[in-house]
């Protein structure tokens, strides 16, 4: 028996970076040339290096930075994490947390205690990559082992444009301001703003990745052009799984009206329309199962929505939900209540692919394909970037996450975030410096 | 960073033992001289030895006799446990599991899966043991860490005999019986049969152990002799918490009419009813929080329960819930749900008390101090048995669960196994032996 001292947190590093991302569109407007992500990084006293990611907005950067040196001098341990970073929150002034609720929001309702769990996820994954390296054990075994040898993604199609608009000159603020023209991000995928142009990129993240199924972003056009989208790809691609995810752009009525149309083809609709009481509305007119990332995104908002049976689906986010723990305790809840579980994915990096691959693989009923941005992201900060294959990712049983920190390219995204003057994501902004009366569709 | 194979099982042991057991009162009679329970031994390839301990009757040896061998050659791994056994469980003839729904049962419904559980958690338990030797970790530590130093638990005061019936002669089967007198296990306790009777039990277990709350084992006496037994130890430990758990022998009304004299009293009233529709009757009709290990005992049991609102805390039992992990998941549900939690125990040593004190230690929202049945086990089958210092124990950061077996008591224990014809539990049995006419009472 080897008695070892628990190894204490010795130093933690905030980074905020920013990364390119390209023109997608989705219903709050448009993807940014740049997105600003957090790295953080935990080391012991025994040497190691532990590496957590989340979002980098204002918000999560102001409560990552407040924390991180309350966590120096603390051991290895995950579970007072939650209620530790919500304190932290309590405490700083309200104003430095944006407290609003925007219902309406890509990833649901917006509250102190979701920013707390968001900025306590990136530590503890952090927190587990280094403990999984001290014990030689991968993160998949402290959670209790893998069930699955590899994890399957699904190809997460966009509308987009072929590239950023120009910044132009003489304007000010967000949105991409400021930029110069020859350093907006560029890629060869092209536009794709009709169902052939869906088809075309999905024909190429086939191509490249070999995905199995699906994933449409809705909510940019009228519901009939993004139902012809999904049968397109259902026709492109027999027996292959397809959803579409409008981000509530719908009515209960309109909602309705799709989902009649693809009860037979698609695997499930995500989020057609806002509201646990319009999606349970929803929910008892059709057969399809609906998902969501939108109205069930905290454990408080269970309850009300799995009484009311207004989702057959929950979307995971380990980022959100408060961790890798968190989410297997999602994912018990969703199996006691007899709901589905898929897992939702927002502009990420290799460190949170890896989490994501690690928890997944933990969880014997997440048998959807699981969503990932990661394709659409060209930059990363580990030194041997994720390669999908046949669609999916393997397990790897390497201590910790697995990956290694790529200390330039951290350095370098950082830099760019010094030197931009991008700091919070802002579709709307940005679509509106092309359409400058955008508003959010509604149909 | 150290890089390790992940250690293979290269044997396991699974050894059936009886222990002494005083003749405590309940609903379905008298616990008999001896207690069966299985002790598992899971062997590494490290070279380290991981325990397990359950229920030891027929069913559960069985089960656990035909899982040991296959998980010989696999990983610490502890995710497909359950399913694995359970397929295991389905694999043997039918006619070697007791598949019975005994709904009056102690421990609540008795069904294939839930006999799969109990014994999944054991080898749970001896592999969690195993893994934290190997990384140098404590069980909590792989389950995420502490959030307390200590564990508190409660005093379980049984109504009781001052000692067996003998055997007499002539008589065969099981019960106690074939054992001569002089082989019956006997303690100073005395009899307690009434109010006095269980207040005197109270103070010794206080003076002994320094126990901060009580629990009283009920169904044996008349409500109304149960209600003043309550009333006294309220009276004679002002300000320490009691609970009352008449293992479902009330009607409604006479629930309804306990609740109302125990309103102001009692920190809970633990299924004092059957069934979760009479439970939500009586919750209906008083404020005080019902606990229950009975009307919830496994997780396809939540939904109804909890929809009903039948039951305010739910009694938690690494050994049939599941495992751990399980406990962790069944925690997370409860916390979702504003449920409260709380710890049932059933006969067992110094290895369950060891997982339970560790997974106690991981759960935020366990906020009562948790049933044991310790005290009254006067052997164990470790070294170092546990001692309870004002209620508590402290969770140690040892690798493992912290605990060694004892070798030659395992032997001990398992000789007398062998030698006694006792091989299931059986209360009611042991009761006849004085009273051939007894029944189960319900009032």
């Amino acid at each position: 028996m080897r008695s070892q001292p628990m190894t204490k947190i010795t130093e933690v590093r905030v980074t905020p970076i920013l990364i390119s991302d390209p023109p997608l569109l989705n219903i709050q407007g448009v993807h940014q040339p740049y997105a600003p992500r957090l790295i953080i990084e935990v080391e012991t006293a025994a040497g190691v290096l532990g590496l957590g990611e989340t979002y980098g907005d204002t918000d999560f950067l102001n409560l990552a930075n407040e924390f991180a040196p309350r966590l120096v001098g603390s051991s290895l341990s995950v579970n007072d994490l939650e209620s530790t970073v919500r304190q932290c929150a309590e405490q700083i002034e309200l104003s430095r947390i944006d407290t609003g609720v925007r219902a309406g929001g890509l990833r649901g309702a917006r509250t102190i205690a979701k920013t707390a769990r968001s900025v306590a996820s990136a530590f503890e994954v952090a927190i587990y990559d280094a403990l999984g390296q001290e014990t030689g054990l991968p993160v998949h075994a402290l959670l209790g082992g893998k069930v699955r040898d590899s994890v399957e993604f699904s190809a997460y199609l966009f509308y987009r444009w072929a590239e950023h608009p120009s910044t132009g000159s003489g304007s000010s603020g967000e949105g991409g301001s400021e930029i110069p023209d020859e350093g907006l991000p560029k890629d060869d995928w092209g536009a794709a703003l009709d169902p052939e142009g869906v088809v075309a990129q999905a024909r190429r993240m086939v191509r490249d990745y070999g995905f199995g199924s699906f994933k449409l972003k809705g909510g940019v056009f009228e519901p009939a052009q993004e139902v012809a989208a999904v049968k397109a790809l259902a026709e492109a691609f027999p027996g292959h799984p397809v959803r579409l995810d409008p981000n509530g752009a719908w009515s209960v009525a309109t909602s309705l009206r799709v989902a009649a149309e693809l009860e037979s083809i698609a695997e499930y609709l995500e989020d057609p329309t806002t509201g646990t009481e319009q999606m349970a509305e929803v929910a008892r007119g059709t057969s399809l199962p609906l998902a969501t990332n939108m109205c069930v995104t905290s454990f408080e908002e269970i309850p009300h929505a799995f009484a009311t049976d207004a989702v057959q689906v929950v979307l995971s986010d380990h980022h959100y939900w408060g961790g890798l723990r968190a989410t297997q305790e999602l994912a018990a809840i969703c199996r006691t209540f007899g709901v589905g579980l898929s897992m939702h994915s927002n502009t990420h990096l290799g460190v949170s692919l890896a989490a994501m691959t690690q928890v997944a693989a933990t969880i014997p009923t997440l048998r959807y394909a699981c969503d990932t941005h990661r394709p659409w992201q060209t930059e990363d900060v580990i030194t041997e970037p994720h390669t999908f294959v046949d669609g999916r990712l393997p397990v790897t049983d390497a201590p910790g996450l697995g990956v290694e920190l790529d200390h330039d390219q951290l350095h370098r995204l950082h830099q760019r975030w010094l030197d931009l003057p991008i700091r919070d994501r802002d579709d709307a902004a940005a679509i509106r410096r092309v359409h400058p009366n955008w508003t959010e569709p509604r149909w």
